[in-house]
């Protein structure tokens, strides 16, 4: 099916960085899933090439764009290749939306440094006992007496770019927990990580996602300015809110692309691969089995498509955005399930696409949000 | 998901639908089912508000329409309100397309009476022993010594509205089974069901359907005039092939519309059924069925809105064609089956709405070609 | 794989069944379709065969077994034949074991005739409003002020043979509600058919189950006798739910030799069923999916033989049996579900058996409690 | 459902591996998946304990049962506490059988050191082109022209314990391909892993199974002792097919048993974890999820366990198996993906025993034979 939603500066975009992963990402890939990361250096260059800036205003060194299309194709270029840019979707996709809901004195400050690569964030909202249930949250901060400072204290987990991140959005309770008001009390603190009391834990190790660092993170009495405060106290729970449709319309977008680029990786397995003497292509269960995923990722696509240009648009709604999610994940499982299937003994080794594919998107279905929170949320929705 | 292919016209034209239905095909549906069909009369009916002819030319006495758009409206109106225009949609949506092939003469024959319901239209592919595979077709069509007319003789089974058909196009052999060509040799040959050697077995007892005639039909030496040839002797195959796009199109635009009908049926019953104390629809167990049911609806919706829009521009390939029918039936199939569920015992009570379409959404996957070919579209265009 | 629960003497009585049921069931089957059950008289006739009494004790004229395998037999030969025997199971495998604890004089009054076919039964628990939620029942049985009789009040839906039972086993509230004890207060009444103020509605029309006659009960001021009461006041719901594990059970074992015997019509037609120059049998995909039914279906089988034998050595758990009826139904709604689309059109005619086990088999997963309630009763059992 | 196949030996065996696996596994597992399988004198203390022998005779130092259900247990118990012993399960369950046909003087030479420990082995099916497909062998053993022993070349992959075998049963061609007959001219060589020109290649990283050295080897000019010819010369084939079933048996028990741990594990993690207020095993979806997969593990566990007493019976088919090892695969891997669901994030980090269930089971579907070839031999199975 022939998409409408990009243009010839799209095109180029995405031939860019094709020869970009070629050349600078592919050939190294195996040393950052040792690591764990890309080197620090890796986002300066993504910085350089204008990866990451793509819509910081240009006043703050980015690319002015209000479209989330570029984020679109790159992630269906790294996809298409097998690779990540580490933690690339987090920074962009994710923690810009808040920063740019920061003041001007905070975006001149952090800005900047945010598109070159300089200034690497996560953000922290996880904590080892709350889940998706963010009004559990316990991290405190608390305003000092002069008023010039929050003590912030707690643990969080699950942090992606924690072990990399130089600004971690942390969100923590600025008021005492209210049960007439489960969501209120919460707002959102930029943390420099070389601040007293911030440190870092160990490295999760994950099914899959080896490039992604994702680190506890722990704060002992550390002071954060009160001007690292993203808008008000207690902004907290509707700036999660507000972001949560493009977080997921970013997860869709992303394992989408997964999906796709799986089934081209398959079909050239099995177009390849002989077995009983003929190609495994060859065999009516294997065109049957494509065909069937072909069908999924082609719907699946459209569905995508329209939920991105809706978001540019301004108009998708946080229940659409769930259900994109949703089925895109679900989507995105079911068909890598079925292409290692095809591989036979290699989709379970590692050095094939299809094999590090299979171990990271088991988790699409759990972050941003659990399917049984889209669920939720769709229901609410529906009005039931 | 906000849908973009409608304009005002469309929707002028759906409440004139909503209101007509409601008044003239809800209250006597029950006796439509019992019969088998709507009576007679009814086509005549459609032909006055103007149903059947949309897309037939305006000098024929129709709509003038170009645009697939209506008959997407028409269907989704139906299944709105659980009922059908009994083979409106084989008459409208399969057949016009072969007639509008037809030269002057044979459309100023037969388009005026095709667009007043006086002339209703059936299609005769399907043999006792070919199923799927066209190109084994036996019924014969011999051209007379003189030349004025072809002998045909044969079978056929499986005609949607083939007892209250006045004008059959039967795909007849013209040339004898050829092994290297074995698409060729076929002919659509338009006869008139009160031909003599025509006759019409007894209707077929189906699952479902109940509205829909459904017969066996037989040929002996019935003398077809050459008039009555469409198109070239031999162009059966591709002539065919041309309009299964527009067949597959038709029907995953009916079975999404009758999953969403499904949903609004459930969403009703669940929100007024009590059990155990509380609504059905209090359940968590309801919310998630019903949200999975949103979620792959609204995204097949999608799907099938833009499939509609490239067939409209002329761009709808065979294989998308294939993919929409195979999804779209996929998917309501499996909604249906849960909202059956929902219903409890009352699913399976024929009054209901949703037992009806339970038992006539089965056969969507096998009739325009079954799943299993639409796979073999499938992977043939992926080049597997 | 070898089934060990069955002796000679079973497969003596299997085969009396087939001779039977070729000479006196398949002929005349249509007919019972078209009427919705069999002849009053088949009943009587099933009796001088053996079949209904099986598990009464000789002294009332019955075969005197205890074991639950006669009816496995039974059920196992009908579906193999894709027959019925009109509300048999319900007379049989339901109803009995509610009669066997009634006092002496009752047995002596009912047994008799419920073997030889005279007397015919049914059970009346759901009303229109309570669906699987026996605590709502609010059909109210009244003790005369002399204590001869109840007056029964109420209206019943869904009756399994509700039409030809001479004896209907009434569930009625003879003490009020009692919220802190939601359970209690239901006792079960024999109530004869012919009595004053019986009156049975109209018959059902459903989706499937042609010859099972499912009809709406109504009782205004009934007379029942006390001596029509079966144990004692207030044992209603405990009587149910000792006889539920066996009802599970039956659905059990009727669904699964249903799916046994959709493979067997399946691979019939397969094999004979000429596309594209070859058998149906011939494809991959046809092999496939047959032998993926095949696995489902032999390991319910082995499944379903173990709690049958558990039932009959008396340690069948009802969490268990609620595992089998969720179990098999599912599979057994699959695999009917793939054989239908393996006959392509002839799995829509409702001639061909695996058209009616189509709209048969999908009450399965809802009477006798539906796959939410076994899944509510299993998860209760593990702890949850 | 209670178990019916085992007595107390078997319950005294299986304390005394839980004993053992509590105090020697569990506190070193993590340092055994860090190296990537156990230290090799970990087996010779599990044939100290007498788990590697228990099939061998005791004239040659072992257990002398020719029961498999001691190897059922050890798998149930290593799976039940989320560990595994290496490649224990090659060892004692698939090659025994292989070791067992060899003659007197063969048994003598290895299978005291089999039981001990001191010789692990390997067997070495797969080529680097095969896959399934054993006809397509490649490598060659050529007998030397003093007929004194052969001269091996080629290799081999996914040998598991390829890394730490002593001895490596090598299926070769000792006859040129004969398209006649495909399956001819293969033998089976029992080659000691220090022999000149045998080298092991790199330790492939597999998605799971991170306990499981999985090697590849190549033989280049291996001159192997005639003496070392296990049966016949053309023999492999054919004691490939009659091991088979064992080794899909192995599977279905190893699979059941990770599923039945994983709702083990699941139940304890859902009653624990507290979201929204509640624990996780409160809601509904928890619950009804947890019931479906209760009711597909008791029920393939009870087929499971009817497969392996026809096992020692003598009478599992190579069909039966294949269904036990397609359902019993397809079973874990749907069961344990929606465990990993029901533990949101942590079911992703690797210390969760569920994330590494994850990653070990989708191999299982592969190995032994994928479940298309599982397919294969059932339809051929049912004449199809």
């Amino acid at each position: 099916m022939r998409r409408t939603i990009f243009d010839e500066t799209h095109e180029s975009y995405r031939q860019m960085l094709r020869d970009f992963i070629a050349k600078e990402v592919v050939p190294v890939y195996p040393e950052w899933e040792e690591v764990g990361h890309p080197p620090r250096d890796f986002y300066r260059r993504l910085g350089e090439i204008g990866v990451l800036g793509v819509q910081v205003p240009e006043e703050y060194g980015g690319g002015g764009s209000d479209s989330f299309k570029w984020a679109a194709v790159t992630m269906e270029e790294t996809n298409r290749a097998g690779v990540t840019f580490g933690n690339y979707s987090a920074h962009t996709n994710l923690i810009l939306p808040y920063l740019m809901r920061g003041n001007d004195v905070q975006k001149k400050r952090w800005l900047p440094g945010f598109a070159s690569g300089e200034i690497m964030t996560a953000i922290a909202m996880t904590e080892p006992g709350t889940g998706s249930d963010l009004a559990n949250i316990s991290t405190r901060a608390v305003l000092s007496g002069d008023g010039s400072h929050y003590v912030l204290n707690g643990a969080k987990t699950f942090i992606t770019g924690g072990v990399l991140a130089d600004l971690v959005l942390v969100v923590a309770r600025t008021s005492p927990y209210d049960p007439a008001d489960r969501r209120g009390g919460l707002s959102i603190l930029a943390v420099e990580s070389n601040s007293d009391g911030f440190s870092v834990g160990k490295m999760l190790k994950k099914v899959g996602l080896k490039t992604s660092d994702t680190a506890e993170l722990s704060f002992q009495d550390v002071k954060v300015p009160v001007e690292n405060l993203l808008g008000n106290e207690g902004d907290g729970f509707s700036m999660l809110m507000q972001n949560l449709a493009q977080e997921r319309l970013t997860i869709a977008l992303g394992t989408i692309s997964t999906a796709e680029a799986a089934i081209r990786f398959t079909q050239q397995y099995v177009e390849e691969r002989q077995v009983f003497g003929k190609p495994v292509a060859a065999f009516q269960n294997t065109k049957f089995v494509l065909a069937e995923c072909s069908t999924e990722v082609v719907a699946a696509r459209v569905f995508a498509d329209r939920c991105l240009q809706a978001h540019d648009d301004g108009e998708l709604s946080v229940a659409d955005a769930a259900r994109a999610k949703l089925l895109c994940t679900e989507v995105a499982g079911r068909v890598i399930d079925k292409c290692v299937q095809l591989h036979g003994g290699y989709g379970y080794v590692w050095e094939y696409p299809i094999a590090r594919q299979y171990a990271d998107i088991r988790v699409s279905r759990i972050y941003g949000g659990t399917s049984e929170v889209m669920k939720s949320i769709i229901a609410k929705d529906m009005g039931l």
